[in-house]
């Protein structure tokens, strides 16, 4: 191992909790995951899901994530608080809060658990895409601080430039993968279950204000599924049905190069136009 | 008005809620909504969106729900806290717990907001199907109490019978109606996105055991537009992505006659086969 692959990965700090009294545990925004305001909402996630990971009760692994943002989280320090309300004998069931001066800007539920085989099948179809090393990277603009620690090979539905136009579908498919590369666990997937830009700029051709305030995720995998994959790429597709009023809902799944579906998505999202 | 429309409709008793001590709200399952363990889902999720809707400070209309099923709840009283967390301009957080003698049985946590007029479009497609008058009600047994305040209409993917075999795909496409009619409002319609049975039953072509852990729901519409439609029909359709190691995902749409859509919703649920 080199000296420059024992520093931590940018990522691995963003999501650092360290606990801090009264059962909180303490973290900091960290200007790598950076969003337009405050923090990229993928790694707020991942931090709310990393309390749980590293909390001493926890039993098994993610199975479903609901992550609200309930306000907007201004950089530095944050607190979360993670409670296990109820643990059965296979589930666990957490609620969250991360708070900063005690104001809270984010809550969630989680539900954790073990697995069993059972007889299995995947009936979603993986998008058709041309492997991730044929497919140009780029789309999000620099100013976006948080997107340049991915790669994003859009496969269909790249984000709009000056003087598109409407489009007639909100679909995107893209290769995503961490830059530098870096073994995909469960806090990556929550940050890249919320990689998509909103779905609105697209149908619309241009930015606008917009931003997720709830999001979904049910991880179909396990933690040995994930530790078996052979690379970081994930091929995600995501697409809206409904926009109206200021609001859209967003569905998205993501999808290992060997054809493992890691995880479904969804998303309610505010817009102004 | 004749004697029997007076009487309440036992939707509406089933989602009655009563302040009681310490800022909770107490209910009571009703036996007409029993489930072959506990009450309905759908009922438990509508009496949880009730608690806000009926609550002082509640601002605006229901935007997303998420309900995590952490315990059977069992027949009797339950007490509902409703908690609003963070209040913004247009929406408005909170966090719900369902408790009986002290004990959670469900969380939930959901996003309420007031909506403007902007650039709207539906841009899923509502499934082909005759009108609700030309299909033959049925298909859920009798021994399934909730099921027999609906009338069931399937278009496609009926509850499998005995000597049915395995099925290629898990989508079912019906039309749902509560049975007494009654105005559909957004308990009814959080109910009915839990009123499609477990996709894993029409897969395998049998029953087993099988519940929801956690249930999401959007809502597109608005009170104006549920009270604008001509009737109660709602055709819903339903699907899974991935069956997997004791869980599996379903999503699925509900649309009035009329083509809104009116809700998306998606679950994680457990099996055992």
């Amino acid at each position: 191992m080199t000296e420059i692959d024992a520093l931590p990965h940018p990522f691995d700090t963003a999501v650092t909790l360290t606990p801090a009294a009264d059962g909180l545990l303490r973290g900091r925004t960290h200007p790598g995951y950076a969003n337009m305001v405050g923090p990229f909402g993928g790694v707020t996630a991942a931090a709310l899901l990393q309390a749980v990971l590293q909390h001493p009760d926890r039993l098994g692994d993610p199975l479903s994530l609901t992550v609200n943002y309930a306000g907007p989280v201004a950089d530095g320090d944050f607190d979360i608080t993670a409670r296990p309300v109820r643990t059965n004998r296979t589930t666990q069931h957490w609620i969250l809060e991360l708070a900063q001066d005690g104001v809270v800007t984010t809550t969630a539920t989680a539900v954790f658990g073990t697995r069993r085989d059972t007889w299995s099948d995947t009936e979603a179809d993986m998008p058709q895409a041309p492997a991730p090393e044929t497919v140009p990277a780029g789309g999000f603009p620099d100013f976006i601080r948080w997107a340049r620690n991915y790669e994003m090979r859009f496969v269909e539905g790249p984000i709009p430039q000056e003087g598109d136009g409407e489009h007639p579908d909100s679909t995107s498919t893209l290769w995503m993968r961490e830059t530098p590369p870096r073994p995909l666990d469960f806090p990556a997937l929550t940050a890249l279950c919320d990689a998509f830009y909103p779905r609105v700029f697209l149908r619309q051709g241009r930015y606008m204000a917009a931003g997720t305030v709830s999001l979904t995720i049910y991880f179909h995998t396990d933690a040995a599924e994930l530790q078996s994959l052979p690379d970081g790429h994930v091929l995600g597709t995501a697409r809206t049905h409904r926009f109206s009023r200021g609001y859209f809902d967003q569905s998205a799944r993501l999808w290992s190069r060997t054809g493992t579906l890691l995880a479904s998505t969804h998303q309610w999202v505010y817009f102004k136009d």
